[in-house]
């Protein structure tokens, strides 16, 4: 928290004082997302390369300087964070490429990277003195701000659209959060979220509109580089929906830059569903923004109309990245690549940074002599049906071992 | 590896040398289970607190010494262990408890306890050569096997029987596992795979014949001990299928006091479901161990004939603990009241354990000044249509704020 210089509007740059009580910029309204500041000067001197491998504090906490809490609550929160990073030798002599790794942050606490905003959501809400936090989601970031929450014994209501898998919706009742279901889009749900938590006086964990949850989601970064020793491979894809998880992943590599800790942010490629690529469309057509369809089996990224654009853009573009999208069907054969190959279990949406690296590969966007990391954001027990779609079926038998026999043979 | 004396046969006792190739006690056939003796004075040199708490290897892999595995592929399996253990106040005051504290080990890498079994089986098959590993499993050990398997390029083949749920099962695909589904029960499923297994030469995984793998479960009382900084609960519990993992959780805390690591061993509470306990009547009736029905929606301790019964009866006995059932609806209670309190989402043998401690508090056979734990041994994720059952439904509404303003008004 002594780090923090300000706030800074992505769309106006206008600074505010880091004392000030923000969710959006005021001059810009609810699309001037803000950044978050940090003096650096001040960080590089108590956050060294030595100073982390002497810090025995295994979760996104052990970053706490980069971030917007005080520390008092930080030990009792769930343990979200520094999730593994394997070298998947396998899975890149199958892709062809020279160096690959997971990380699988399906492991946190609830299951998704989300955790990581979540976290920071309730301690902010406790820091303020807030007994109930709302917010509206796909899914993830419901049940990972309901399973913090529940943690920290605070109150929840949470919105999700109709469409949320079942086991996201019956994790966030178990975790006991007042859930309400939108019979509409993910847009209706935001905006009905945000009408509620503005007339009822909650905490909102809406990420694109609070500022501090994307310095939680950076986390995944500063793992990634750290787990590597701090020499970070060319590429880190990224599966992207509102667009609040590749801002954090490149504020992360932006952190560790600016403290000297790497020599270079790696190139992001951001990828998103064929069937809902507003990101993509914008991107390779050099024009703003517009509303996309939703229409893909990944929830996690169905976002049509993106509440954090500029961070997402500002990723790609200053990390000198891409963008590509991938079809349904090459999420779904990625899943089944990631775990038959690596043993990890990814949600559509978690496998989606696979997929679009492989086609990357394909298309030559990325060479084969080049070192690659991406993301598994969500766990695969999340979406069975899903997942149920990209395996084949079990071999049904009597218990009768002639039959078997037969069939093994 | 070095630390191995050899085999003892838990029911005749003979011993076996160490380098000798044995699941079972060759005096006893299938049903003398074989228990691991380790040489202590020796381990004694190599392990203490201060080498533990020096160690950086964050994973069940730190207490190699404790294992029969030699150390050449342990930094390439999945990162199965050291999973967190939260001191639960808000539960402890509900259930009018001095001290609870929660191990989630639905966080190990496909989701249960089980990867430490497996992570040891796949260790086992890759230092013996062989190619592929058989088991049978009501679903965690199948899709821990598989995950674990994937992960370092060994194959595997699973029988489950039909009525595991369908989350496991799809797990389980995804890791690229060969699935014999079987229209019979865990008795018959069980036959099968040991059928199979003779028949074509696989390694076996199964948990109760292989007795490597119970010292890969009682890595789970290890980290509870230095987790509390060796000083342990007055009671651990636990819920009880086959009886390996109550059995691996005694051996852990036995290995503990042979080291003076710790000065007791916790009584162990031995939980199984009304619907299927066979251990719990054996002990209240003081009669053999008969069959049992099949009959609880925990569908991962509904093993009728228990394959392990020595291990288990002895964990309770030997620790001074006891037995106890619990109904589906006190399972499905508990999914609620741990997730609701602390933020954990188990499966429902996953919350057995807790279910079981609620109801040795009203009985007074465990006192509200004791200290207690108990382990999530399952993530809920696994087992969603049965959180749907626990958990009250969503609240509906259409994207219309005025309706939604009265409803939350």
């Amino acid at each position: 928290m002594n780090y923090v210089l300000g706030y800074q509007c992505t769309l106006c740059q206008e600074e505010y004082q880091a004392d000030l009580d923000l969710y959006t910029c005021p001059g810009c309204g609810s699309k001037g997302i803000l950044d978050i500041v940090y003096d650096y000067k001040r960080i590089k001197k108590k956050v060294t390369a030595r100073s982390l491998a002497a810090n025995r504090n295994y979760s996104m906490w052990r970053y706490a300087p980069f971030m917007t809490v005080r520390d008092e609550n930080l030990d009792r929160t769930l343990r979200v964070g520094w999730t593994p990073l394997y070298t998947a030798n396998r899975l890149a002599g199958q892709l062809g490429l020279q160096t690959l790794y997971i990380k699988d942050d399906g492991l946190n606490p609830t299951g998704s990277l989300k955790d990581r905003a979540s976290a920071i959501a309730v301690v902010k809400a406790l820091e303020k003195g807030m007994e109930i936090i709302g917010c509206s989601s796909t899914g993830n970031a419901a049940s990972s701000l309901a399973g913090n929450a529940a943690r920290m014994g605070v109150k929840t209501v949470i919105f999700v659209p109709e469409r949320a898998p079942a086991g996201k919706v019956a994790q966030l009742l178990i975790y006991g959060a007042r859930v309400i279901s939108v019979s509409g889009n993910y847009y209706q749900t935001f905006e009905l979220s945000e009408q509620a938590i503005e007339r009822f006086g909650w905490y909102n964990r809406n990420c694109a509109i609070n500022p501090h949850l994307v310095e939680g989601k950076k986390t995944v970064a500063l793992e990634i580089a750290e787990q590597l020793n701090w020499d970070v491979p060319d590429w880190v894809a990224v599966s992207v929906g509102d667009g609040c998880t590749i801002g954090g992943v490149y504020k992360g590599f932006y952190d560790l830059l600016q403290l000297g800790l790497i020599e270079r942010i790696p190139r992001i490629l951001g990828v998103q569903a064929e069937g809902c690529c507003p990101f993509y469309t914008a991107w390779a057509e050099s024009q703003p923004l517009e509303p996309a369809e939703e229409n893909t089996l990944a929830d996690s990224i169905a976002v049509g109309v993106p509440r954090n654009p500029v961070k997402a853009l500002n990723a790609v573009k200053l990390s000198n990245g891409a963008w590509i999208t991938v079809t349904d069907q090459e999420i779904l054969a990625a899943m089944k690549t990631l775990g038959s190959a690596e043993g990890v279990f990814g949600e559509p949406a978690g496998v989606t940074g696979l997929a679009g690296l492989k086609k990357a590969l394909v298309k030559g966007m990325i060479e084969g002599r080049e070192t690659a990391a991406t993301i598994a954001t969500g766990n695969g027990l999340k979406d069975i049906q899903n997942a149920l779609k990209a395996a084949d079926g079990p071999i049904r038998v009597q218990p009768d071992f002639r039959e078997l026999e037969k069939i093994l043979a």
